[in-house]
């Protein structure tokens, strides 16, 4: 399978003599390691997008905040276009180095500065990783709640730039909502701090703004993470339905209801099945779909809340619903779910993971339209997602040594991000747009909507050195995508322009 | 006593000859009301901050959203500035019109456009009250959870343009984290939207940038508000203290224990006696400090966590704790709360309220300098706050008839500002900065913080139309304000430019 670079980007670039930039990078930074042999560089070709790939020309691992603002500051002065990496983890592209700039990695910024128990925060530097933190607020009774299904690797500078989910986004919130304060350090090489340790900060919300911003306005040097006492208890209902469209309808229903779970995921048959035979999490392979329903809080609530649920998936036409019966088969239960993407990939040669977003109550229309587009392309597509979210995670399974298949998994994932816009949803719900979804951004807004986006980055980044290429589309770019799209004469969202 | 009008705003915008604008408007506006008259315009003069006062050029009042758009793109066209306003009880004077400008008022925005109780929103027009929502909402089980006190009265739109809090902010978030989408008309007249229906929306947080903007990017025509289930129960604890500090102390205490109460509320004594007189709420007259700690959600769970919260209360040394016997009376102790600022109106010919926020383990240090500050000033304070938040209200009782009151409030709410910054909080709660507060934004922001307020400002309204004069302080403004302040000799922060 071939790799994707997109030479529209790097080609308009300014280009500069590499020897050169890396002597002044030397002498600018002597305390600070700078990668530029070939086989060096190769890690960092790519982040967990691995079909997308470029050689940075050079990579710089800074220590200390002084050397983050002198790079800065560095690049700003030559005109050297800037990546800011965190773990690489990240699923859109977001990462993607650029063979005429400086990758800049921040793993070495992984100190935990101080818990504050009393007031409910943790000061982390941005290399961090996200179960890091609370493995360390663990002893206060605390932690941190967003968990991307890569808790166990992801840093939370990375969660901070996309705005990342995870299975309690749903009550407790997404990255934004559970952030602080952040130090940054402009284009400028500025340090500038966004929030502030009270509950709400005059000015505007650049600290929201921020978040979520896929590295596009400045390098996150530090952040304040709120942190949440631990549940005293959490169980998980895990329940069967011999039709996906009734699991569908019953997420509507208990969120309906008045219970907001802890987490609320579905998987259809063709990933259950998967991560049983990868897991052996004990679920029903027969199901045609399972939900997963956390509930948490004071035990005695979580008991009522357990009994509450289970009526309403019992009467929503579950054929089986089981309760964890000890923490054992909670987190057994849970493995399951967070380990289906890598159960998948056991399965098929290549698989392709979307990321929509869609209103809770299309859930099962978007369903059956699903599987009638797996029929008509020919394609399986496995379903794995947060489902009281609305956040889908279709898994288009493929071979790409197989004549056609990758145009086909194109074109199946063109048409059920189409859907996701339609029916009131967006082109990705927790895994940024990155490089990947560029040109989808074109399908989600308008050219105002996608020219308030360029006065912003402007007003951050005048000379667009930081991250350029992903996130926001030039309208130029939306522009060609538009006319390629009218030249294969219907009106389809391409899920990638090259696969 | 005087008004205020700052000169060195209005001066410095362009003129326009009244008549002229008045005919072009009614021209391109036939359908709209228009105002023009002398007395006409008394009504708008000022908002909930009355003692600043300016008479609007002219006033419109919009019945649709395309008349909003004809009138910006007008006022873009023409160079003429534009204040936009709600229902005008905001306490900062961010609706203050301009001498010099037009007066947008959305009063006629009230129709509430849709309730979907299966996805949890409301679909609203800005002008619609806040309370408004909630009683709509009512008969599905659902309410709109931030709750101003002027919440009878105040709109929604003017709560996204604050970021409005409330009592049970502390639980339930600030306005920012309980709107799902805008739609906004820029200066130039376009209509966007800003957010989704789905949970998360790709590209920078515009949404979030644009709650609590005070009306500086643009005007808000449409709101979606998330609704919350309605609490199964709720019951509230009131707690008397011999002293001021240990209340403080308690709040830090109930906070620590993991236990986030819906609201939690402090009053002293001399708030305590006010209300009483006011409201007769049952309060102790004779107690130094009161807790009001309010605890929701399942019934069971309401009854143990109010056993938690009463342990701990004593244990931080309540010298008597009772427990809201039925509805009527926990309506009763909240009534005397949210009336405590008329309260004080009866027993002081003028108070200044102050809205600045502290990290919460500040509480007790902080509360001791203000009655440190109160003796050292010979003025009164009353303190009624959302304790839980560490948004603290400190009411300045003077009497502006008596010579050099007036400058000794300005003093000491200048000192607890101060206070509020150097223990790490802000100039600001909830309240907004408006016109009020746009010096000390000079005190809480550096200039790098600021100019880049200034750029996000121009990716919006360039020409700086909207809103001139408030929130964001030129920098210009702030070096004068600085050599205000040596000229005094000391380290102040002048609470008020005049007052």
């Amino acid at each position: 399978m071939s790799y994707h670079y997109d030479e529209k980007i790097d080609g308009a670039l300014p280009s500069h003599d590499c020897a050169q930039i890396l002597a002044e990078l030397s002498a600018l930074l002597p305390g600070c390691e700078i990668l530029h042999e070939k086989e060096d560089l190769r890690p960092f070709e790519c982040d967990g997008l691995s079909s997308y790939r470029a050689t940075p020309m050079v990579v710089v691992l800074p220590e200390t905040i002084e050397e983050v603002q002198a790079l800065l500051a560095f690049a700003s002065k030559r005109q050297v276009p800037i990546v800011a990496r965190g773990a690489g983890t990240g699923l859109s592209g977001g990462a993607l180095p650029l063979e005429k700039g400086i990758l800049l990695v921040m793993a070495r910024f992984k100190k935990i500065i101080s818990i504050d128990a009393e007031a409910c925060v943790a000061r982390v530097q941005p290399g961090v990783r996200n179960l890091a933190i609370s493995q360390a607020a663990a002893p206060f009774g605390l932690y941190y709640a967003p968990d991307p299904s890569s808790q166990i690797a992801c840093s939370i500078g990375g969660n901070v730039a996309e705005n990342s989910g995870g299975v309690h986004c749903l009550k407790y919130g997404l990255t934004v909502h559970n952030i602080q304060k952040l130090t940054i350090v402009t284009i400028d090489g500025e340090l500038l701090t966004l929030g502030s340790d009270a509950l709400d900060c005059p000015g505007f919300d650049l600290l929201a703004l921020f978040t979520g911003s896929e590295g596009m306005l400045g390098v996150i040097v530090e952040v304040t993470v709120k942190l949440l006492t631990k549940p005293q208890s959490a169980k998980v209902l895990l329940a069967s339905f011999d039709n996906v469209e009734n699991a569908g309808r019953a997420v509507g229903e208990i969120i309906g209801a008045g219970i907001i779970p802890g987490g609320l995921e579905m998987m259809d048959n063709l990933a259950i099945r998967a991560a049983e035979d990868f897991i052996h999490a004990g679920y029903p392979v027969d199901a045609e779909a399972i939900l997963l329903c956390e509930l948490d809080g004071a035990e005695i609530d979580v008991l009522e809340d357990c009994e509450r649920v289970e009526a309403i998936l019992q009467a929503a036409g579950a054929t089986d619903v089981r309760l964890s019966r000890d923490e054992e088969e909670r987190q057994r239960f849970w493995a399951g779910r967070k380990n289906a993407f890598p159960a998948v990939g056991r399965i098929s040669p290549d698989y392709y993971c979307m990321d929509g977003t869609i209103p809770r109550r299309e859930l099962p229309r978007v369903l059956r339209s699903i599987s009638e587009l797996s029929a008509e392309y020919g394609l399986q597509v496995a379903n794995v997602f947060h489902a009281g979210d609305g956040n889908m995670h279709p898994l288009i399974l493929f071979d790409a040594n197989t004549p056609g298949e990758t145009e086909r998994a194109e074109g199946i994932g063109a048409r059920i991000l189409e859907l996701c816009v339609e029916v009131g949803g967006s082109i990705t719900g927790e895994h940024g747009v990155g490089r990947e979804k560029i040109n989808q951004m074109c399908a989600q807004f308008n050219s105002d909507e996608l020219s308030l986006f360029h006065a912003v980055k402007a007003a951050f980044d005048p000379a667009g050195l930081l991250n350029p290429g992903k996130n926001i589309p030039t309208l130029h770019r939306c522009a060609e995508f538009g006319s390629m799209h009218v030249h294969h004469g219907e009106l389809t969202f391409p899920a990638l322009e090259r696969f």
